[in-house]
């Protein structure tokens, strides 16, 4: 490339990274403020988030458009279109990490408040709150290429995991004994679930940036809940 | 594009669409499998659709390589660029759908043969023979750039949505009072919402063949049963 184009070229990369961080940032957001309207029951707070969730496709979008842009005009090179492909992958794991933000906010107004279902509701923030860190870690080690950062959010997964089987757990039990809170706690099951799946995706990206800073993939694993018995 | 390359790129991109083609006819196969495996009680035939969605991951790796080189090699121009780009979306989702039928066919061996459980189970199969067909007529569109099959599609969605609520409540009513089926019935609900986002996915894909099909978005509606209170 001539000296000009690269130096385009690398101010549309900035461009695309700071669009990335924005959206990571408004994703963990989202995380926190879902968990905070589940435990508060606070209506409002849920329904901005919701709201909130079209910014972060508004983001996806524009990395889209910016993405086509760089590859139309640039010609990158294999190593510079590899990241800026694995940018479009990137972003799209985030728009689904805020999707299920956004998938928890929306049961909100659909648990009743109830005192008794408050005890199972306990369990949740301090699951929300390892797959938020994860979040952030994982855009942490895309924002510095940081190889170690990423290989813990990959080791963290389990930490999810093993919070959401003893949450099924815990659940089922409590459903057998009160099952006049079974339609809430179904809501609750799904809610665990989205953040089991939060966790996973942000593996996911921790697992593109080990790769990209590496070139080795990390021993074949099996991801999520799902592939072990819950209960 | 010079006669020779342009050839190349014609025969690039049905390669492309040979490898989509058949990524979209494993996915359905396995939605299907799922629910006989699902139906019948039957682990080995579960087990099978675990073991093949490694082949669904391998082919959309294989066309994101190809993309790639695509770009690469024949640097294309704006619209043939964002139909690449839309075949590296397209299978993503399409790995995504896998993946639903993958963790479908996980819960079976998870839920215990008891015949109380047939009842809610035989809610189940029509659903996912819905997703199946939105599946199937989705990547025909795509294949076809039939903007009206893909319209079919994005209504078809509210059915698979209505399903989904009316089998939420009929398995936490069944859940109230069967007690003892609780545990398997939680995993019939991520069950039915699997197959719920199946639906979601393919409305997904339908709207961008008909982005590419007519230039035109469609009015923006909100997607899922999620959006509803579903009980």
């Amino acid at each position: 490339m001539a000296e000009h184009t690269i130096k385009a070229f690398d101010e549309e990369i900035d461009r695309l990274r700071g669009l990335i961080a924005e959206m990571g940032g408004r994703a963990e957001a989202a995380i926190e403020n879902a968990m905070l309207a589940l435990q508060r029951q606070d209506k409002v707070l849920a329904a901005d988030v919701v709201e909130g969730d079209k910014r972060i496709d508004a983001i996806e979008a524009e990395v889209e458009k910016l993405v086509i842009q760089v590859i139309a005009l640039r010609a990158p090179m294999a190593n510079d279109l590899r990241d800026v492909i694995a940018a479009l992958k990137i972003v799209s794991v985030v728009e689904r990490i805020g999707d299920y933000a956004k998938n928890i906010a929306k049961r909100v107004p659909l648990i009743a408040t109830n005192t008794r279902i408050l005890e199972p509701i306990s369990l949740l923030p301090s699951m929300g709150q390892v797959a938020g860190e994860m979040v952030h870690d994982a855009l942490n080690a895309f924002a510095a290429r940081d190889a170690d950062l990423a290989l813990a959010v990959v080791e963290r997964d389990t930490v999810v995991d093993d919070f959401y089987n003893s949450v099924f757990r815990t659940l089922v039990t409590f459903m057998v004994e009160n099952p006049k809170t079974i339609s809430e706690c179904a809501h609750l099951l799904f809610i665990a679930k989205n953040i089991e799946r939060i966790g996973d995706h942000a593996t996911n990206v921790a697992e593109m940036v080990y790769y990209a800073a590496t070139g080795q993939t990390l021993p074949e694993r099996e991801r999520g809940a799902d592939m072990q018995p819950e209960d």
